[in-house]
């Protein structure tokens, strides 16, 4: 199966096709889900694919979105994708799509998505549960709080965010992705245990994909 | 497969034998493992068992203890059951038991243990996450917050901890189990949505069964 998978983040929307690199566009307030489907029109003109993955930066559940998101336009709640597309459509949560691309298969891992919000997923043997468990942190590891306090404080209120996820959640690993992990550098230094990982956006096109893959161990 | 379930609470301990009704004695602060062993060895004289489980009231992972628990004596952190019981032991959460004896096999269930503590577990299609996600609400919703603050204030409290943990999870549905859910009472004037769901301390000693059970969708 061919997928086009959309990557919705606070600041920019990735796409990729099948047969594609990944490109971009600037997200953001004025981001409505009517604009977002002039866009991707206009970008991905002759490209063929059979299904759409989208990651929503947002509350998302059994494919609709519960919540309007609080980093674009309003107006996504009852926005019909399938009708806009003319194609199945899939919608997770952002995180939890990056998650799934990222995750080992086997044991637990806690996926934290650092950008413009911060997402927070558990997977666990292949499967994904989004939380708003980001909520208590988000205020001190956003992109916003980078700008505000500079980087020595972000990148110590990201360690401590990461102590306590740690304690909470008990998982095997963690796994750092999101836009702004390019900014823990050197990673190792930061984090030097090595169940603590870096992870890359790129792994939500991965993510998306597997959202049509067949669950074949249920 | 003949399974002894030790269920550990910070205020009981029960048992259950397969062939034998369950029984408790009291637990806590007095409560060391060489306690423990000692009483249950006098109440299970005679009884037939392979194997034994372990709902611990505290954080274990992959079987092992990893910090003295909060509600009783100390002295866990190295304690060897199995040399103790001459027999193969699993030890878990507690909350994390009752949560896999309780949930429904899809979907995804957060499971609320209401009692001494309060336990926190999620379970995604037969899988149990144990967490320490409790710790934000324990003061509030605890048996000694009950005694303190009264039952009208403390019920209130738990509605409030429900309606967060929902809005933070999102799961399928929430069961309430733990000592404490019996106070719960009339459960569906308290809690009208059918999604939440009054769980029954029983269930943990099918979830220190199903520890055993071989499993099959991997």
């Amino acid at each position: 199966m061919r997928v086009l998978v959309v990557d919705i983040g606070g600041s920019n929307v990735k796409l990729k096709g099948p047969r594609v690199d990944r490109l971009k566009f600037r997200s953001g307030k004025w981001l409505t889900p009517e604009k977002l489907l002039q866009e991707i029109k206009l970008i991905t003109d002759g490209w063929r694919y059979d299904a759409v993955s989208i990651g929503f930066p947002g509350v998302v559940k059994r494919n609709r979105i519960l919540q309007e998101p609080p980093n674009l336009a309003p107006g996504w709640l009852r926005f019909d994708f399938e009708k806009a597309f003319h194609k199945p459509v899939k919608i997770v949560n952002d995180a939890a799509m990056q998650a799934l691309g990222s995750a080992p298969k086997s044991g637990i891992t806690l996926f934290l998505g650092l950008g413009t919000g911060l997402g927070v997923s558990i997977v666990h043997d292949g499967h994904v549960i989004a939380t708003e468990l980001g909520e208590a942190h988000v205020h001190s590891v956003s992109k916003a709080a980078l700008k505000r306090d500079g980087k020595k404080v972000w990148i110590s209120n990201v360690q401590l965010m990461v102590e306590d996820f740690d304690r909470l959640i008990h998982p095997d690993r963690i796994i750092i992705g999101g836009g702004s992990v390019t900014r823990l550098v050197p990673f190792r230094k930061i984090f030097p245990n090595p169940n603590i990982i870096a992870g890359h956006n790129d792994h939500a096109f991965q993510g998306g994909v597997m959202l049509w893959k067949k669950v074949t161990h249920r």
